[in-house]
This record gives C-alpha cells, structure tokens and sequence, in this order.
C-alpha cells in the first residue's frame, strides 16, 4: 500500500477544506457575525495541517484501487470529523455527536438534520451547512483532482470510489479535464438555478444556499417549513426541475451541453428514471387529490415531493406524513430507488434496479434452458460477468447492513415505521422520512448512538458501501 | 414442452387430495358434524377429475426442468383452488376469497388467519385446516414422487422446484427412495411429537393439530390464544425443541437417524442456524426483562417466538406486540433469516444468508486485487458460478417483490408497519406480524386486493418465486 501518497492526498484534501471554510467566514463578516471567528481558526488549523502533512511529494504517486477505497474513506471520515468542529465552537451544536451528524449529512447530501430551530442559525453556519451539500454532490476528492496540478492517470481510482454508480464512464481521456469539466457544468448549473429563484423573488442568500442544497441533492433547508416557507408556485416549479436534472448523468448533460444529443437521449436510465418520476407523480396526484383543491394542485405537490425524494435531495412542500399510506410507500420505495450513476443523487441507482431485473430475468431464462448463454445488455453494452457480480453483491451488501442498521437504531424504543425510514432515509442519502423524523419531524429525539449508527449510514450510502467497508476490514491492512 | 407428463402429474396430485380430504370427513363423522358432507363431495369430486385426467399415462414421461418448474406451479395453484371450496361449502368461510387466503397460508405453511374466532370452525375444518400445513410442509409433488409406482429418475427436477433451499441433496441415489424416507422420518417426528404433547396432559385432538403445525412449520392455532392458551411450560418447550428441529435440513436429520452423526454436526448453516437462534433468545429476552418475573420466565417466552419466527412457524405463547422495539425488530428481522435449506420452513434460508455473507467479503477481497481467483466454500464444497448467481439473483428479485407487493398492499390505508409487517409475514411464510396484522390480531380486516396479493406472496415464497414467476412468464410458453 503506497501509503505516502495517500498521506499526501489527504493532506491536500485538508488544505482546500481549510479553504472552504474561509467562505462561511467571508459571509459571517458581512452579516457582523461572532461566529465567523470559529470558521476562520478552523480554517486556519486545517491549512496548517494540511500543509504539514503535504510537504514532502512522494516519489511515487501511483493509486492502485486499495489506495483508491482506502483514501476516499478516509477522506470523507476526516471532511466530517473536522467540519463539524465550527457547529460547537459557535455554540450552536453544543453536541458534537449532533454537530457531526449534521455535517455528514451535509457532505453525503443526505439532509436529515438534528436542529429543531434552523431559522435561529448564523448566517455563516446555515452557509457552512448548505455548501457542504455542494461540495459533497460532486465529491470533494474530485475537487481535489480537478483542480490540482499534479493529479495523474492513476487517480482514476480514487474517481471510480467516489463517484455514485456501479459503471464510471470517462468524459475524456485524460482524468483532471474530465473532472474539472464536471465541475465547471456543475457550477454553471448551479449559478443558473441561482438566478432563476431570484427572478422568482427569492432573495440572494436564500436562492444560493437552496440552490447548494438541489445541486448536490442534499436538501438542508434554511427556514423551519423547508421550501414550503416560499409558498410559491414559480419556486416550486424551478426547484422541481433542477432537482430531476441535478439526478441525471452528468456525462449525459455533457453530452447535452455539447450538443450531442442523440447520445444523451437513447440512455436507458434516462428513460426509466424519467418514466418513474412521472409515473409515480401521477399515481401520488390522484391518490392525494381529496386532500387538496384540483388535480393541478396535487400534481404540484406530488412532482414536487417525488423529484425531491427520488433524487434523494429531501425538500418539502407537503406534510407528506398526511397523505394516504399509498402515496407514502410509493415515496419510501423511491428512497431506495435513488437517482440515475453519476449524479450528485443517492440510493441504489436506476442503474442498478434496471440491471436487477434484467439479471432476474436472464437467470430464469437460463433456468428454463440451462444449455443456453445468457447475458445482459444494459445501454447497448454486454455487461460483463464480474460487473453484474459486482452489481448482484452489491445488492446482498445493501440489505444485510440495512438490517443490522436497523437492528441498532431500534435499541432506542421509538415506533417501528421512525426506525425503518430513518435508516431509509439516511443510508439513502434521501433526508426527511416517515413518524418521528417524517417532514415536520427532526432526528433531535434520537440517542448518540442510533446517530452515530445513522451517520455511518449515511457515509456508507453515499461512498456505495464498499469503501467504507473495505476501510474497517482487516484484509486490507495487512501486510 | 411436455404437456402430457404435466397433466397426469396434475391429475395425479388432484386424486391424492381427493383422498387426503377424507381424513377431514372421517373426523367429522366421528364428532357428528354435517360439514363433513362437504368434504366428501370435493373429495369425490377430485378423485373423479384426477381419475380422468391421469387416464391415460403418456408414453414420454420424461420431465426437464422446464416442466418441473410448470408443474409445481400448477400442482400449488390448483390444489389451493380446489382446497378451498369445502370452507365455503360449509358457510364457515363465506367468502371465497377469505377462503382461498386461508388453504393457501395452510399449504404454504404459513399460518396467517382471516378467521376472527378459530373455536367456532368444525373439527372437520379445524382438521384440514391444519391437516394442509402437513401436506404442505413436506410438499405435496414430493408425496407424489414418493408413492406412485411409475415415478422415475426425471422427476428430480419436481423435487428440485419444490424443495426449499438453493441446493437440493439427494440422500440416496434413487429419488422415489429418498422421497419415502424423508416422508417416513416426518411421519415418525409428528407421531413422536403428539405422543410427548400428550404426556403433557394435551387432548388428543389438539396435540393433533398442533404437531401438524409445528411439523409443517405451519402455525395456524386451534385456540384463538395460539399455544398460549395451554399455558403450559411443559408444552411451550416441547413445541419449543420440535419447532427447531423442523426448521433443520432433513438430510441432516436422516444423517442423525442413520447414525452418521459427524457428517450431522459439521453443517456450516446447522450451526448458524443454532447460533442466531440462541443469540437472538438471549438478546430478547433480555430486553423484556422488566415485563416478566425472572430471567427463566422471559427466556421461556423468548426462545419460544424467536424458535416459532426464525423456523416461519408463527405459534404465538406471548404478545410480542407488547414488547420492546428491539426484540420486535430482531423478530421481523428473523422472518427475513428463515429456517434452514431442505427443511419445512420458510424465509430466505440462512443457507442463503451465509453464502450472501461470504460473497460479499469474496467480492471486496477481488476488488482490492483485481487479479486474483476468488471463491466461495459452503459447507467445504467450492460453489460453482451459476449457483452463486442464482442466489444472488434470487437476493435481488425477493426485494423486487417485496417492494411490489408491498405496494399493493399499501392501496389500502391502514398503517406502514402493519403493510410492511403483512408482506413480510406472508412473503416469508410466518404467520403473524405487527400492527393490525400482530399476534392478537388477524387478516380479516385486510381487502380482497390485499388478501389475493398476500396469497401469491405466500405461494411465491413457499416455492422460492421462480417456479411461480415462471408460471407466469411469456416465455415459457412461447413455441
């Protein structure tokens, strides 16, 4: 294991979380916040550590996948465990169990959030806590990889760990152009929806930080009734179409962006993810239809909570804990569901469904005609049979650790529904769930250690599993 | 597709429920009931019906997998249809499909109710009512492979589709003989069974019924308080031992009674089994602690449900409803686990469990080095490929269903832990679950939607979803 290098890269990735920080600082000041101090000391003592611990350059700078798991793992336990530091400075979070809830929820984009009161938050914490969405969307470690001079081919590795989705397509040959292509489509996007809002009436500050919170699928809101507090038919809708888009493959959108859109559209995911989304609004819209004026109405509603939880991203503009179990568990299962690979979104992936239930499929087939060859096409491809073993573990690794999951957080005597959507909710990187912590609720109520539990959720959730597993093994560190 | 195999089979199994249905109608007479009559009509009328269509015996009797799959899923089907009538024949069970619920939850071992007072029914009902969990158990087709003459080698493949578990052992090279002897071992443990019930100081008739039930790993109660109105320690730990011991492979049980003991006690998944079985005991009951009076009293009650649940037996001696989330959780989480491969019981198996497991720590040690062989040892045996994806589908596919299933289910508005908890009972061939659906309640309240989905869940886990899936399938009766 080469681990100089992965010293190295953490250090690195400490320096630009350091200078992240210098943002809600920046944005302390202009409000004369005190708490802009607390963000400005961690800024400086992650730069310091950073730079200590990226001194010296190894000579070699190769990434194997072990290197891969084991830094983007890393990575993201050290991003948490020091992002969290500014909530109990500033006294806001005097919890640090809370505080680091809350910040891995914000970097996994999942949005679940332990503050009963968010409208009494500092401007420079409420913009800590909804940027954090964006730089977890798209990862930090790809950050890290765009924009620093000497990131190489064999980083590709540490993109295939961080990157959602069971296949990572390149755009282009070369990984720090492919990356920092990403991320310019991501920013461009961003501003855009940004621009939207505040054409909606939204002021800036609100407009950035719930564009943060769509770009990266994440969902923390920054007034007690989520997007709902806008009441605003024009918001809704904007907010509605970014979250699906922020839910596509970006390679998809890049396609777009340049124009090739006959690849962009025969994606299958694309297609299933889009017949889902509809569909399900649909089937929501007339369940739900007694409880409001018109079917437009519901429909509102409906496209609005099914883009949000699909995409995982967690906003609301419905009491969804009033509509008829029908609508819920359409909801609960698109948490699992999740977005299309390669988005800022979480859950299992379209991809990995679509992939299932042809596997399923073809399996019956074989067993019908056990001399035949079968095998899976997905987006005009064979799969071949270590990814569709890949994709099948996956699966069996999803379920085991949701029960074990389940089997801590309901330690704590809540209600059986709360237990199973908060570990829903978390491991799905989705946000709100049903009961307790459903969309009026909060996770305030749950002990340390179902938060501690959930947090690693949401870390497996959104790093898919396996690093964060392969992390704690004991094959991978010896010798 | 050799059609004329699959109707004589069918015929075949109808005659022998045509002959099984006496039993019921012998008990009647002998406690003067006229719900006997009814039993005698169906039985005369299916011993006609078989007759005629096993009239002629086709010349190629040969049976691939293709019709074995078709003619277990038809063999379930119909004898559930036919099963069903005598309820309504009697006006016990007015509604037929109330009815067909309850004969299809009595073959599938299940034990899921929709009578609200099961002291009410005929001892001629109560009789074929738990009569079905027996036949059920060990499968009906395995009975018939077992004792009719022209039975020969391709009927490996009936066996192979009705057998629970994802790899069936042959105990003795010619099938008709292991079918006998497994038959004759579950007579012999029944037989053994009601006589120890009856030391205890059980009647006749009950002890009965109730060995049927735990032999089938069935649960249907002849008591509306399950075992609990025995109220009998004695009891509770005899039922206890039996429960467990039909929840292990029956090869290893012939193994035992041959006296092969070392090839008994080396099974992999015998000691998991033992092991979460005792695990779970201990963890419940000391959870519950505080609700009984001493450690013995809760553990008395905590290996007698986690032994009903894990085994999918479903007897109920308290109201776990009433304990705490935890042991609930671990309860539902059993349900999941099931009983053991080539056992009566249901549930994913933990043979399935354990090879899941070891896949997934295979696939992290492949994917930290790409280049190395990974495999995975069973019961010391290497797994070829096409087994291993075969259990991994059918991971896939069972929450594919589950998530369907619960869907429909979820049409009606009752509560999300009582729509989890009905598919999970029903889907894993339990009994019992939570909520509306929990020890003290039933299904009667459910809709006729609910129910007919419910059914096939049972019928699809009693035959391990391909057969049934099959059945359904464009493909397979295509040209």
């Amino acid at each position: 294991m080469n681990r100089r290098m992965i010293f190295y890269t953490l250090g690195k990735m400490l320096m630009i979380e350091g200078l992240l920080m210098l943002l809600p600082c920046l944005i302390g000041m202009i409000y004369h916040e005190k708490e802009s101090l607390a963000y400005l000391m961690i800024a400086i003592l992650l730069c310091f550590i950073g730079k200590l611990m990226s001194l010296h350059k190894p000579q070699n700078k190769i990434i194997y996948a072990k290197e891969g798991f084991v830094v983007v793992a890393a990575a993201w336990i050290f991003l948490s465990i020091f992002g969290a530091i500014p909530f109990c400075l500033t006294g806001e979070i005097p919890s640090y169990v809370d505080a680091f809830f809350e910040i891995v929820s914000g970097f996994t984009t999942t949005g679940s959030s332990i503050l009963t009161d968010v409208e009494a938050l500092s401007h420079a914490s409420l913009f800590w806590r909804s940027f954090s969405h964006w730089i977890g969307g798209m990862g930090i470690l790809v950050f890290v990889v765009a924009f620093l001079p000497d990131a190489n081919g064999s980083t590709l590795h540490i993109l295939k760990a961080e990157m959602p989705g069971p296949i990572v397509g390149k755009l282009v040959s070369k990984i720090t152009v492919s990356s920092q292509i990403l991320y310019q489509l991501y920013t461009v996007l961003t501003i855009l929806e940004v621009i939207l809002l505040m054409l909606g009436g939204m002021p800036f500050f609100d407009s950035l930080l719930n564009s943060f919170g769509t770009a990266g699928t994440g969902g923390f809101a920054i007034k007690n009734a989520s997007i709902a507090y806008y009441n605003s038919a024009y918001c809704d809708g904007i907010i509605t179409f970014f979250m699906i888009l922020f839910g596509i493959n970006f390679n998809l959108i890049y396609f777009v962006a340049i124009k090739k859109f006959k690849a962009a559209f025969k994606s299958e995911e694309l297609r299933w993810y889009l017949i889902i989304i509809f569909a399900s609004a649909i089937a929501i819209s007339f369940n739900i239809l007694p409880l409001y004026h018109s079917i437009f109405e519901a429909f509102r509603y409906a496209i609005f909570q099914v883009g949000s939880i699909i995409t995982t991203t967690g906003y609301v503009t419905a009491d969804y804990g009033q509509w008829p179990l029908f609508s819920q568990t359409i909801l609960v299962l698109l948490m699992f569901v999740g977005a299309c690979a390669g988005s800022t979104g979480g859950g299992m992936k379209v991809s990995r469904i679509i992939i299932g239930v042809k596997s399923a499929i073809a399996e019956m087939k074989h067993m019908l005609h056990p001399h035949s060859v079968v095998s899976v096409v997905f987006e005009g491809k064979h799969l071949a049979l270590s990814t569709l073993n890949n994709i099948h573990v996956y699966w069996v690794l999803y379920f085991l650790l949701f029960g074990l999951s389940l089997l801590f957080v309901s330690l704590q005597n809540i209600d059986f529904t709360s237990a199973f959507s908060a570990v829903a909710t978390c491991f799905n990187n989705v946000g709100p769930g049903l009961g307790v912590v459903g969309p009026t609720g909060n996770f305030s109520s749950l002990t340390d250690l179902s938060k501690i539990v959930l947090s690693l959720d949401m870390l497996a959730g959104r790093l898919e599993i396996f690093p964060l597993l392969m992390f704690f093994s004991r094959s991978l560190w010896k010798k």
